[in-house]
């Protein structure tokens, strides 16, 4: 382990205390602000939430900071790359660095803005006009590329931006990734479609007693192991998972009364980031390893557990009886088989959070192309509208027929524009290349499946990526964890076995 | 106004900004952990307090601080006392004060006994024995001892104490207010007790359904005129109330199946605490005027809609028909005169948070009586369960058959022994000034209440009290809003009317 108790590291530990402190008080502020704060209490949580952020980036910069990294940095080189003390080393250089290179008047000048071009955006969509939203959209976009430009990068601005999600991910290696997903997804998204509506979903769009869809979510939830008692669960509009330390870790959903799916899998998504969040170790707490690796590295396993373990027959079979035994109205002579077949229905359709699994990444695609060429300079902001349909047409077969339904959908591009969509897609590649991993390390655990017990493959994840904290960057853990790099393979093996049954289907991958 | 727009009182208002942000983050902290947190999230609860008050400390006692402070010195002759500014630099030096004057050894010294003291209080208390008690209680009456002596006192060491929660207030000015008290209320108590059982609580004692209780107490803080819905009201084992902002004010409350009151008037309690909140002026946000002056003058506001309001005559007549709506079984054949006098029935019980308001000031004057002595070294810990037996004996005519009925009953001396309980007193008795002002002021109210409108009332205590912030020590207060120093006259004279009417007494002041 090389200098391992170095009086340097020691010092990094104790300066980073205080960082980790106010990092989990903010997520407190957050946490309250969307679930519990009467909305009279906007302008102060504001107010609190920047002075912990000045406070954070602050003490991120500090000379003193730069000193002990400076220190660390002669000792670096005698340590084990796979130390926890190099790992934090780069952890904490990483964010450093970051902190530094985004100079102040740019930070504020992103926050001031960024309220503004949300209040337009809210505006746009009310409204359902692009462009509304065309001249706040642009100052966004100019704000990306100065970013951009005070973080650095080697191939293209983008590749600054995803780095502040994604780190160590280029452009260019998500541009192939996205190439071998548009072979292999567009043609597959048109069979299914001319396949006609073999598969339908229509069992799901029935009233649904809200109380009742969260007791059972809660229940399914508690299936998969996430604990319940170490957190809590809320209702918030936009759902989302948090931790204040492992061992409170809270996650929301949201409930749909004529639709059954937004509660039951927005939960088990939730939980899935939340299995990460409580596998995080308390041993990392208060250090520079502290924290889930990258939005793609959360993301695959919030669809783990809601798509792939979620989705599946295995689990399909454990529930149905449960969800038979709380909706018995709604699934009277709907078999199990009739349900797995409802809740994986592909259908083209305009919104990404309501997208399945197979026409997902095609949405994001559609974003990550937007925002590479603008970028570039190749598309107009004042374009985007169509640019959005046209791609939208190439891809999923339909063009959306009001903005609202297209390119004014998501809120990301109001905080900030580029880097913020890939995560998604980098998630669903990457859960399958875990769980294919796990299931080849561990190929019992099929059976254990199909007796309704999944601790394995959570203590699979928690071995292979939990455990590790913030020591390794996305293609670091990836690679240690599957002998890979992030690819397709196991994606596409995974996608076709199961739409070719569902959907009678021949697939070339 | 003076020099109102200086330069040094804008950097003390920039210097304050970050204290009162870090302030109001705690609260929402501590305010989480009292009605969410899961107990698995304490450690690092604990933690995430611990640094905020640390960052408060630095910036407290920091020589940037006591240069402003030293810079506005200079300027403060030449403002108006009741001017915003005074105000302000006067705040600011009595908390810099208190914060430099305290070593930050004694500080530590003091959280790491409290934790101790508190786990050996709870098992005291657990085995109903006082002996276990006393090591622990001991040190904790050290540490009250160095931290008087560090702070500085005049006529006692229990004014320094006292000063924390009470500033201005003298061990022998509550000297002479509690010989007054014993000497009217002992008495008064003795006849009630032998007046019989002409006025009985038996209707309160019955089962009321816990969810019907929280949806009356709601109905009836907005009779009062609490903005529900700017602030929240949630559960909690300890009721309590606290602001992140004057526009997020939230109160808690408990239940208890078998007993009206608790919820009902902790509701109305934490209410009168929670208007004293809503009502501080937003402009003293995150400036040193921001917050509540003592603990005896936000007691006066919780009492006055507790008590003095919420167990009236007019009150209960408004109430009552409501609450029958609510609980027509329990309250068959009770009027709303039987009502009136079960709220208000007077019998010497044990336990302070739940004596009437008669007693209840005797139960302060025995831990008054305690802490003066101990302080002194007249009394020996080793001997206070008797003679806290042999006061309450004296003072209201029954002995407490265990500790856990007497001496062990509250946490106080746990966190730190000396002066936290006279601030009950002093909110009982200013209740009864304030109010009898605001009756002088405005002799409408009386026919407003009677058609249940109490609006007239909180507009009074927002000039007189709410709109100052932490302008004036609560003498200076209450002379400037009601011509006098605290003193007995009106609560005497409340007390008085009242119980003579309720029990048929003759009562002489």
């Amino acid at each position: 382990m090389g200098d391992a108790n170095s009086v340097n590291i020691a010092r990094l530990k104790e300066y980073w205390t205080e960082i980790d402190d106010l990092s989990s008080i903010g997520m407190v502020l957050y946490w309250d602000k969307q679930t519990k704060m009467p909305k009279s209490g906007a302008v102060a949580r504001g107010e609190h939430l920047s002075t912990i952020s000045s406070l954070i980036h602050k003490r991120m910069t500090s000379p003193e900071l730069a000193k002990i990294l400076e220190d660390l940095g002669k000792e670096e080189a005698h340590l084990e790359f796979d130390s926890d003390e190099a790992g934090m080393i780069r952890a904490a250089r990483r964010k450093y660095e970051e902190a530094t290179r985004l100079p102040e008047k740019l930070i504020k000048e992103k926050a001031i803005t960024a309220s503004q071009v949300y209040m337009s955006w809210l505006k746009a969509r009310e409204e359902n006009n692009y462009q509304l939203y065309i001249p706040d959209l642009k100052k966004s976009v100019d704000l990306g590329r100065k970013t951009a430009e005070a973080l650095g990068y080697s191939d293209h601005p983008l590749t600054a931006l995803i780095d502040q999600h994604e780190p160590g991910f280029a452009t260019t290696e998500l541009d192939v990734l996205f190439q071998e997903i548009r072979e292999f997804l567009v043609p597959l998204v048109k069979n299914i479609t001319l396949s006609g509506e073999a598969v339908s979903d229509q069992v799901l769009l029935q009233y649904y007693e809200p109380d009742l869809q969260w007791r059972l979510s809660q229940a399914a939830v508690r299936t998969i192991n996430f604990k319940l008692d170490q957190g809590r669960s809320d209702k918030s509009v936009h759902p989302f998972s948090i931790y204040f330390t492992p061992d409170d870790v809270r996650i929301t959903s949201r409930i749909k009364e004529n639709d059954f799916r937004p509660c039951f899998f927005g939960f088990l998504h939730e939980a899935g980031h939340g299995q990460y969040l409580q596998g995080l170790p308390t041993a990392f707490r208060r250090t520079p390893l502290m924290g889930g690796i990258s939005s793609g590295m959360h993301e695959s396993q919030s669809r783990l557990w809601e798509n792939i373990i979620g989705r599946s027959r295995f689990f399909t079979d454990n529930i149905y009886p449960v969800i038979r035994a709380f909706f018995p109205q709604q699934t009277k002579g709907v078999s199990a088989d009739d349900w797995y077949k409802a809740v994986n229905a592909v259908k083209p359709s305009y919104i990404r959070v309501e997208a399945d699994e197979v026409t997902y990444n095609l949405h994001i695609m559609v974003r990550f192309e937007i925002e590479k060429g603008v970028l570039e300079g190749k598309y107009r902001v004042e374009d985007l509208e169509e640019i959005w349909n046209a791609k939208f047409k190439e891809y999923l077969g339909i063009t959306p027929p009001n903005p609202k339904l297209g390119i004014l959908q998501d809120i990301h591009w109001s905080g900030g524009f580029g880097g913020g969509f890939q995560g998604y897609t980098i998630g669903n590649i990457a859960a399958a290349q875990l769980y294919d991993q796990a299931l080849e390390d561990q190929p019992d655990m099929l059976n254990e499946f199909i007796k309704g017990d999944y601790s394995s493959l959570l203590t699979w994840t928690r071995r292979n990526l939990h455990d590790y904290g913030l020591k390794y960057t996305p293609q670091q853990l990836l690679e240690k964890s599957t002998g890979e790099k992030l690819n397709t393979k196991a994606y596409f093996k995974y996608i076709s076995n199961k739409y070719s049954d569902l959907y009678g289907l021949k697939i070339n991958q």
